[in-house]
């Protein structure tokens, strides 16, 4: 069936919709009354494995905020669930046991994502008969050097020795690692889309842990199997590596579909590093919403000037939408870029 | 009186000694038995405020390592003495009340450094008297908005939701608070050189918090201030802003003697941003240091190559060194920058 708002979509598609569509990372979250009023009956690992209520958190930005796209409410570590590797979320992610040597990874698992996170599929399946068509929804993982960033260090870091530790000692098993890794996210990706996910996001959320030449030596190639064998699947693919906006003409390497932004740079300059001929999303810093309506309705505004100059521009946030965001000028920023 | 090897200080002016000088950020600190030895007998503060310590500390990397510069062994906290904040070490810095309000601003006491922090200008005396002339000792500050925001925060912080907070909602209240903290951090700095440091070093640790185009308003003017007026005091100002190799081309709008680069940029593109004209210090990625010797060997001398480039060129660390770092391969790295 058609989408009755597919602004979003032909955006992916490069083509320019008559508004500048606009959603919001982590729109489905802790800022809103409506999702906290859940989390306050359901733990985050509970309502991560409920698909009734991920369509419902899901939906609610949808409804509160008139998002042009729905994100799946879910977390990129639930994947853990097919390594056999448990996360704690309290409420940061953390792990009892990280990955560290050779016989910690003897002891993963690497089951299949279809059976072992089969409840992200049945979200996906519930979030689209919740949204009738109303809007496109995304899915998601995290990249995989995101990901396994976690699985080494067990939880975030700040200088992410461990991980880099065995790079750099041990590139060889890093590197067969990083291949499983992809393996298992690309049959996670391709799962979501069977599902009936409209678009994909890959999140490599610590690509700034990594100096350029790093990145480059030890990360891209696996990202770009990653995003060129998902796209086989159909759905258009968001690639979002954030931190370091200096890897960006590398990361513009890779295919992707749309090009995520992150806040750390200029759009106007991003768009000069990545070309003119590629589609961009961002990158409003979200610690802006804690302003007021003027400052938003500016820095939004300039954005979306900015994005013209792409061959298509999705507005978002160039992270994600922090906690102590009041909805009210959230949905403001929205109404701004819908009717810029 | 001459120094026995004033390599850094002929770098810092831009004439290209015989070999390419190096000291490492943090490099008095705990990778060092010699230095948590000490540490083992008195806590942090202690240290910080006992001037024959703090020359011991100071000079710890000269004799084990080889360097070519001593940098004060102290913190960019220790000036909060002078605005009447104590600081709680634990071992990251941590402010009990953070300066949030009107009223908080009020409660600063803005004192004179020359006073209130005078063990640090004994530190120094201390430091010369010790190294009697082997090296240049380098003092330093944090940067005014590096140290608002541990004043605002209360210590470190992912979002810097407080101190952006504050820029976005009250820009006039942060305004005068940057004006009063560089005014404050100029009499601290001078107050070194009056006390024999050869060279400062600037530390905006948390340039990265802010977008290229807040930090250009909001923090630049005032950083601009610092380094021009400190320079009169006739020894050469480093800058090194951190966490953000976007804002490199604004910082090096600062006429600083030299550039601190981090290690999240090629030490080749660094040059391309800022100028081959200019002095450039850095970049390895400290993180290598927990690699081995060939690795270590190859990245270092890459970098040497690359700062061929540079007017002069200062190896360092892209950050301060870790504290699992093997003091042995950190002293490889020095002797295959010095004889590069």
């Amino acid at each position: 069936m058609a989408l009755q708002n597919d602004s979003f979509l032909q955006a992916c598609r490069g083509v320019r919709p008559a508004h500048t569509p606009v959603w919001m990372m982590r729109q489905a979250g802790r800022y809103l009354p409506e999702y906290r009023a859940i989390r306050a009956k359901v733990s985050f690992n509970e309502l991560c494995r409920t698909p009734e209520l991920c369509a419902e958190v899901t939906l609610q930005p949808i409804d509160i905020l008139g998002v042009d796209a729905a994100i799946l409410f879910s977390d990129i570590l639930v994947v853990f669930d097919a390594l056999g590797v448990p996360v704690i979320f309290d409420p940061a992610p953390r792990i009892e046991s990280p990955v560290r040597t050779a016989a910690d990874v003897a002891r993963l698992r690497w089951g299949d994502p279809r059976e072992d996170v089969a409840y992200v599929y049945g979200a996906i399946r519930a979030c689209k008969a919740a949204l009738a068509d109303r809007v496109p929804l995304i899915g998601f993982c995290g990249a995989p050097f995101t990901t396994l960033s976690y699985l080494v260090e067990g939880g975030g870091s700040k200088t992410f020795e461990h991980v880099k530790g065995l790079i750099f000692r041990e590139p060889v098993v890093f590197a067969g690692l990083m291949e499983k890794m992809t393996d298992l996210l690309i049959t996670y990706l391709k799962g979501q889309v069977d599902a009936g996910v409209d678009a994909l996001q890959v999140f490599d959320s610590w690509a700034g842990a990594l100096a350029p030449e790093d990145y480059r030596e030890h990360v891209l190639p696996h990202l770009h199997r990653l995003v060129t064998e998902v796209q086989t699947a159909g759905v258009p693919v968001i690639l979002f590596a954030r931190g370091n906006a200096n890897i960006l003409a590398d990361v513009a390497t890779i295919p992707a579909d749309v090009l995520g932004i992150d806040w750390s740079i200029g759009m106007d300059r991003a768009i000069d590093v990545v070309g003119a001929e590629r589609v961009v999303q961002g990158n409003l810093d979200p610690t802006l919403l804690l302003s007021n309506k003027a400052l938003i309705e500016r820095r939004a505004r300039a954005i979306v000037e900015s994005g013209r100059r792409a061959k298509a521009h999705i507005f978002n946030l160039g992270h994600g939408i922090s906690k102590h965001t009041d909805p009210a000028l959230a949905k403001h920023m929205i109404q701004v870029v819908q009717s810029a």
